[in-house]
């Protein structure tokens, strides 16, 4: 290692270590599981206490359901392979992780943290790309959506409408506001989400066409076995538009992507404004993009990522103090608009437990000239 | 350190730990605030963008909000003081922390985790003693306090009825038990939990006659600032009882105190089953000590406490298996009374964010002879 490395190397080591993070989930979740195997600590007499009258034996229900999640993990891989697979070749010198053999040596362990992010994403395109995700996707995603709709009634007028969406994840958002005539954009910051979306967005071929096994990875909060084991088809539309659409997915930092004033007419955010180090650098961004006359639709809570995080900076304002701040750069918030919308954020839809948010809606205007 | 301590000494540690805890709060909390002035980094024009039209400055607002947060730090410490109060004699090699000086040396520094169980501590508060907690309280107390009733509609009968409720925080539901004529007696394993529920039981002198800060100690999620300072008064009901009453509190861990069998007429557990290391061992205590014909009447989900502690036992059952665990030890669900509460847990009522559980409630019978 060199005592100061490039910008670029710097990168190309954070996406090595994603790309390796999704190598690795197999690996590293036959291993979660065999400690799980700790419910084989259970006697058998306390092993058929599990089952119902008339069913086969505790041990054999425990075995077998182990035996699922195992073979659903190694199904997960081979999603997880297919999305990594363009990216292969570009670090020759990193050993390769045959998933075939579970415990082949790797030369960078994935950490905790990493590994998450890669069971995350699983749940993630289950929010965004499959019909389970509808309920979450429309307690978010309609109020910006017909939003859009509202302000601009004629969908042949769209085509010279430039939307962009900070904080796109998979896509999801973006490609609604594509289908709708629009000039759609996202950006995401993250590679776990953009290679998946790279992978979704260009290489679904059937709806419903592939199946992945996103809520595997815990055995709390279950009413049934089965809910855990539940397989999760995608796309639950197929991502292609037609012709003559405008749709494209940028990658990296919004402050550092997007710097060029006045160049968008609307600026969609959901769940995003609470990713900064610092909000009120988000609403400059967001307030010099866009043209004069331009809109800015969020929906959201505030939960700060950065809270909390050693040696990060982090500025945690409160919703009022947001309103504020974008009053002071000169946009006027459309108060009637205001609305706050409970939304649940990436759970097993079969959970005895939720994460609810009041995200907080609003649409503000950035005056014309 | 001895090679091996006796059990004695080991609780000894950890219920000096917990003093320690409690009497570092203000010390570690006003270091936290300091990393927070993080917010500082602001410049003074981005400080006034935080404030309305007509304010004060940005500058002095946050200023004057830190500060108010750092005096309700002060006020929460004197309330923990006068928890901890009883005990201090216990440790006479400890040395003292003197509230006042907030960078005192201390010999044990309280680690992150044990700081949690304090901040959490005062949140109980909020939710077992004080008129905030009411909605939650009526979501999971109400239903088991109901099938009491139903079960004992003549109040005279109850003073005969024997009814216990493992897991009891801070006392509040066995002592409702209790206030409706049954013999109640509260088990709980937390020493944060059971020196606190101590001050409240037994030094509470006047209703609402202590207010605390539960919800200083995050900046997220939040619609104003003020929601972060709101004060708490307890208790809602002095702790009173009428004469003849029998209201007592255990100390230790259920399935150690509780060995005696057919000693209980019922036994009523919310939030509790989810706190074991195996969940069968918990039914099976319970079948034991009920008396024939007795009842355990539950509500909770299963958020497994241990499950993904490396090192620990933890059987995660799914509520089907639960249910047939229950059934396996001759004991019968009846179905009917079955049903799902949605039930928010110690929550900021204001926060933009809640954990949302769906509730399982049954009641279980053990056969009469």
């Amino acid at each position: 290692m060199t005592e100061s490395r490039s910008v670029e190397e710097e990168e190309n080591m954070a996406f090595q270590r994603v790309v390796n993070a999704f190598l690795q989930y197999e690996l590293q979740q036959t291993q979660w599981l065999k400690g799980k195997q700790n419910m084989f600590r259970l006697g058998p007499k306390e092993l058929d206490r599990l089952c119902g009258e008339g069913e086969k034996s505790g041990v054999s229900l425990v075995v077998s359901h182990l035996q699922s999640i195992k073979q659903r993990i190694n199904t997960n891989q081979q999603f997880l392979n297919t999305v990594t697979l363009p990216y292969e070749d570009l670090f020759p010198n990193q050993t390769k992780i045959d998933p075939q053999v579970t415990n082949a040596p790797t030369k960078i362990t994935a950490y905790h943290d990493e590994m998450e992010k890669v069971k995350s994403t699983l749940r993630q395109i289950a929010r965004e790309w499959s019909s389970y995700g509808a309920p979450e996707r429309d307690q978010c995603f309609l109020p910006l959506l017909n939003e859009l709709k509202e302000r601009y009634p004629t969908p042949e007028s769209r085509s010279g409408i430039r939307v962009l969406n900070p904080g796109g994840g998979l896509g999801r958002l973006a490609w609604e506001i594509a289908r709708m005539g629009f000039v759609s954009q996202g950006n995401e910051f993250s590679f776990y989400m953009l290679i998946t979306s790279n992978a979704i967005l260009n290489k679904s071929k059937e709806q419903d066409g592939t199946t992945i096994y996103p809520w595997l990875h815990s055995f709390c909060n279950l009413l049934k076995s089965e809910d855990q084991l539940k397989g999760c088809s995608f796309p639950d539309e197929l991502p292609s538009l037609p012709p003559g659409s405008d749709f494209s997915m940028s990658a990296g930092d919004f402050l550092e992507v997007y710097t060029e004033p006045n160049t968008w007419d609307c600026v969609v955010t959901s769940f995003f404004i609470d990713t900064a180090h610092n909000v009120i650098d988000y609403i400059e961004c967001i307030n010099n993009i866009l043209v004069p006359g331009g809109v800015w639709i969020n929906i959201g809570p505030l939960l700060y990522h950065w809270a909390e995080m050693p040696g990060e900076q982090s500025v945690e304002l409160t919703f009022e103090q947001i309103v504020n701040v974008i009053k002071s750069f000169g946009m006027q918030i459309q108060e009637e608009k205001s609305k706050t919308y409970e939304c649940i954020y990436n759970s097993n839809p079969n959970s005895m437990m939720n994460l609810v948010y009041s995200a907080e809606f609003f649409v503000a205007v950035k005056p014309k000239l």
